[in-house]
């Protein structure tokens, strides 16, 4: 008995982030890991920008509505989850996940959440816990299941390690040769034929 | 962060093999484990009973595919899914539950799995472990989730104990009188006010 792990963000839905940062048309928010490396950092100066722009927990939430899943990507999850169960490990958080989710049928996701003041500002975050991609698969082995884990990022490197088969979707150039055990994937076609033969199913008709 | 945990039969979906046993119209199906209280036996005896009848997966699946979920379950676990993570326990068959999750958009689900020849015949059944239930939500808990199980029966007790809070949905009156410690919930209003305070939700609109 089998689960998939995916990544969301860069796998099944656009980088939210830069989704808001585009529709918002704040450039501020185009900030990323790349530019301020601990992640608290950017998460608060993220925040205080939403803050400084009277952005409050209604509006983000339109906003990110008017972002859609990547192409294909509902197809593929609804016959992934016909075939076996799916787990999407994120680093995202909930509140800001749930209009895509809704557009997916509402797929499982464990990933972290935000703390949101009556008013709807947003006033801090909460990370459910360290290294949460790895504990998840461990407890999901724990629980006797086989796991595949696909991701694109160097935070999906802990989830692909700890399965029992990792893959790369569309990952960097540069991520692919520092770790070349795991097979790339660029298409739901492609992904779709490594998962499979892991679970056993008949092949993606997409 | 939350997950809910819940039992299928009996609480989202009627009892699935009392269902095919009025639907194929064969008596010997509403066997129970009362008759036979050792698992293994009883569906050895069932495999047996639907070999007889000439009846495969796929003939199975056709009957189970005229059972609905209960009544208001789907719109109850359709809001619920919007408000935090679900994972159903069932000591059910992923191949059996299969139609009715498809009815329900593919909530997750961590269950057992059958064995198929390629003739569609059951050839028989894998349980994914001992005690599953229990295991589960302690795997669960070691994501830092807090957990929340509701349940009916008797085979809930352990995902019952091991959570941080345990329901009764429609139980038998015995295990009532048995286990007093669990609030008793029987239509999806009184669990979702059970529930909704535990993760913090907006109240059930159903």
């Amino acid at each position: 008995m089998h689960i998939v792990c995916l990544d969301f963000e860069g796998v099944i839905i656009p980088e939210i982030w830069k989704g808001v940062a585009q529709l918002t048309e704040i450039d501020e928010l185009n900030r990323t890991t790349r530019d301020e490396p601990i992640y608290s950092k950017l998460m608060d100066y993220r925040l205080e920008i939403l803050d400084k722009h009277g952005i409050g927990m209604q509006e983000v939430q339109q906003v990110i509505d008017n972002l859609e899943p990547l192409e294909g990507a509902k197809s593929f999850l609804d016959w992934l989850r016909s075939e076996t169960q799916v787990i999407i490990l994120s680093d995202t958080f909930f509140e800001f996940a749930k209009p895509l989710l809704k557009k997916l049928d509402f797929p499982t996701i464990f990933c972290h959440s935000l703390e949101i003041e009556e008013s709807g500002r947003i006033a801090g975050y909460r990370l459910r816990q360290d290294d949460q991609k790895r504990i998840a698969v461990q407890g999901l082995k724990s629980m006797n299941y086989q796991i595949l884990s696909a991701g694109d990022s160097y935070n999906d490197l802990s989830m692909l390690e700890e399965a029992h088969q990792g893959v790369f979707f569309c990952p960097p150039d540069s991520i692919v040769e520092e770790y070349p055990q795991y097979p790339v994937t660029r298409t739901y076609a492609e992904l779709a034929a490594q998962i499979s033969p892991f679970i056993n199913s008949a092949p993606y008709p997409g």
